[in-house]
């Protein structure tokens, strides 16, 4: 527990957004206003040939904004991709950034724009130590207006690029405040293009943020202090601010995620997703997330031959929303005895009756709320059926153990073998 | 209505804040950080003896950040208190600004930053228009430290100045994002030491920036549509993300308000107000607010010889949460017809059943919540109560009409007509 009274102490740091459907036909204007002269449009193959990159395109053109435009974003983006964007970025000397796509794209384009403007920059000098050097970002960075197209990351709101880190087969990123996009231009008619899989995957993505940072350590527990304020984290613990937006993501999840899934159409329920992406984003940014996301990493990284199921993308993946729910039943079965009354409170705000359970069953209770949303909207059952075995096991325990920046915000301390019991109990959902 | 589709978009523009007990005890090692060498702190007579400032003070000393301190801030100030700060900014040639105190305090800071950092501007320049120019300010301003000891205004949120125009008998003020806080710094310890009637009528404020903006003007129906994004007013109406605020702040102010007045040792009471107080304040400087506000600015700007109960001050003055508050329920008995759900709603969150009220009736049930509010914190008996007749309403309704800047954003429109009937049924409440 933390000493000093004065570092229990959370800070806000939140995210310009412009919601509205519509609302990307405006940017040539923005970027007209901004004086850019050489915009880099950054997307990846799939959106390239559909309205959310056109209604883009027609705008600059309109507004005689000059721009190059960069399409080889890779879905769920490697050390590889990302540097072959930042090269792009580099022989460009681009003034502004556009990013339209999902995260993978929005977190691409944020790592090009920032190794642009540190052209002195190695690789790993701004990766999130252990894995890289997490050195402090000096160089101001140019501006980045991110149009999100899925309902999931919440990357518009938040300083972090994610990137799988091949050698290491798992996921690592950057995180810092310098990376958050100066605009998130949030248009829920670009959601209504997302295949039926993606807006599950990406919409997992969203309840776990909600649940994970609404779950996560509390600010005034986690240690150590920083002795100057300078030095204190991105994710700060669970605080009353980011409770707020957790809270209300959820409770839009717990509403229309089914509805958006099912049914392309449904445009309240898919712009509702949209703002929930945004909500969770801004709550998770602040607070945190922790062991379903931490255990996502190897998940991701270590991947096999999964394709994944509705994704127009030619190698094999473990989308990151997939890769982040298939733990959270055994996750949040595992936490709950830290924090009963908010596993229990989530678990109603999803639709389960708690009127008449105990405390100690929080977990269990949660748990099967969660399996029974994985079960109705189809989810592969468990880590088996997306090509891992208990042989795998030790890999996935091992490309947890330096992702401790988000780690070590679960409200539960770990050993090695608690997360090996999380993975195996992973395996089976249903 | 709006015609262009694309004009049905609200932005969200956020606001720093770090929140804490203690937390101001550090301020010393932030400045350090910043580089700043000559710190300009601003605050009021009453507060330069207390602790939050000597607090501030003690932490400058500590890390050796030297400063110039002027504590000449009149509780509400006027434009002839804003010049004189101003030249004292003009003099100071800081490079940071610290405000320690209420609204009075931070927005006299906001306008000596900004009038400093643009040498050549005349005062009426960046004064909202019609009363003043409403130029863009396109210089760069200072950092500004805010660090608010009431749990009122927000003004540690927005990016508003608010001044009595002695000339004009009303206030009006500065709109402009430049303005708002670098970082608020928000340490519930100095509520305490706030007197009763200072947490009374700055947690009125509170309430009525949540009800205002919840019941603003919805973003998708304002007119008109600005023929580019860059003309987005400040206040944009009501939108879901204002309305998460707008119903958390009324939430803390229906559980906590009452205690926060009664008990001035109520560390929980007072600490949940002055979060509420944030909230509410991000929640209003993207929506907006309406008529309470609109018609403060002249029951403010023609007080007579009323003094405020409590408050440690030379001069007659009507406390700005006072004079918001007390045409609420007239107010909100006249919009409730536009949106009578969240008037309703409004009522619940404020601890009224409604479970058997007709639509028809939700003005006359939120007022009677307000005044039975109002009743049991011993609230002045109306306008009449604070020294005005039924002859001073043609000059409270004239000096409401400049204020469209605000009004504007009721959800139902008005005639001059309509002002004098509000004016005259809060002469008396109860
Ligand atoms: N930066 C952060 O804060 C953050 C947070 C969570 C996840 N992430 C990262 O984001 C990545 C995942 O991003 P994602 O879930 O948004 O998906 P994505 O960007 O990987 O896209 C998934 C697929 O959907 C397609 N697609 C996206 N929008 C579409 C639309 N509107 N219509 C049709 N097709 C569309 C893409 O072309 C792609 O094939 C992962 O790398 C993950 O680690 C980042
Ligand atoms: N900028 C904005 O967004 C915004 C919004 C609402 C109101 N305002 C403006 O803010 C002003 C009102 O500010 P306010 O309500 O915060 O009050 P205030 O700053 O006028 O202070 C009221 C009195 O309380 C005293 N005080 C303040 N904090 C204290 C503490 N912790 N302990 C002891 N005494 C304390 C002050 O010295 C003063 O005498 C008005 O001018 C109003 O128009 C601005
Ligand atoms: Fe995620
Ligand atoms: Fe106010």
């Amino acid at each position: 527990m933390c000493e000093r009274k004065t570092d229990y102490a959370f800070e806000m740091a939140c995210s310009n957004i412009r919601y509205g459907a519509g609302v990307t036909k405006e940017i040539g204007m923005d970027l007209q206003n901004m004086g850019a002269r050489n915009v880099c449009l950054m997307t990846d193959r799939t959106l390239s040939q559909l309205p959310p990159v056109g209604v883009v395109l027609d705008s600059l053109t309109k507004h005689g904004v000059e721009y190059k435009i960069y399409e080889d974003v890779r879905v769920e983006p490697t050390d590889k991709s990302f540097k072959a964007a930042i090269d792009f970025a580099k022989q460009g000397h681009f003034d502004v950034y556009v990013a339209v796509g999902g995260g993978s794209v929005i977190d691409t384009c944020k790592a090009a724009n920032l190794y642009a403007s540190h052209p002195e920059a190695e690789f790993l000098d701004f990766v999130n130590a252990p894995i890289g050097k997490g050195k402090p970002i000096t160089a101001s960075l140019k501006p980045l207006i991110a149009v999100p197209t899925t309902a999931g990351t919440g990357s518009e709101t938040t300083g972090v690029a994610i990137f799988d880190f091949e050698n290491l087969k798992a996921k690592t990123g950057i995180a810092n405040r310098a990376l958050k996009p100066t605009l998130g231009m949030v248009d829920p008619l670009h959601t209504l293009h997302m295949p039926s899989r993606v807006a599950a995957n990406s919409g997992f993505d969203v309840l776990c943020h909600a649940l994970e940072s609404f779950t996560a350590l509390p600010y005034n527990l986690r240690s150590p202090c920083p002795s100057n304020p300078i030095n204190r984290p991105a994710y700060q613990g669970s605080n009353p601010i980011s409770d707020v937006w957790a809270r209300h993501a959820l409770k839009i999840v717990a509403k229309y995620l089914k509805r958006a899934v099912r049914d392309a159409g449904d445009v309240e329920a898919r712009s509702s997703m949209h703002l929930a992406s945004v909500f969770a984003g801004i709550g998770f940014g602040n607070a945190g997330v922790h062991l379903c996301h931490g255990m996502s990493y190897p998940i991701a990284g270590n991947v096999k031959t999964h394709r994944a199921r509705g994704y127009n993308v030619e190698h094999p993946i473990v989308p990151h929303g997939l890769s982040v729910v298939l733990t959270s039943p055994a996750v949040f079965a595992f936490t709950a005895n830290m924090c009963p009354e908010r596993h229990l409170e989530a678990a109603q705000i999803l639709g389960t009756d708690v009127s008449n359970i105990k405390k100690d069953d929080a977990g269990r209770v949660l748990a099967d709320t969660l399996r029974s949303i994985l079960y109705d909207l189809e989810v592969e059952d468990g880590l088996f059926a997306i090509g891992y075995t208990k042989e795998d096991i030790p890999s996935l325990v091992k490309g947890t153990i330096p992702q401790e920046r988000v780690t070590k915000l679960s409200p539960r301390a770990h050993t090695e073998e608690d997360l090996t019991a999380l993975f195996a109990a992973s395996m089976k959902l249903y």
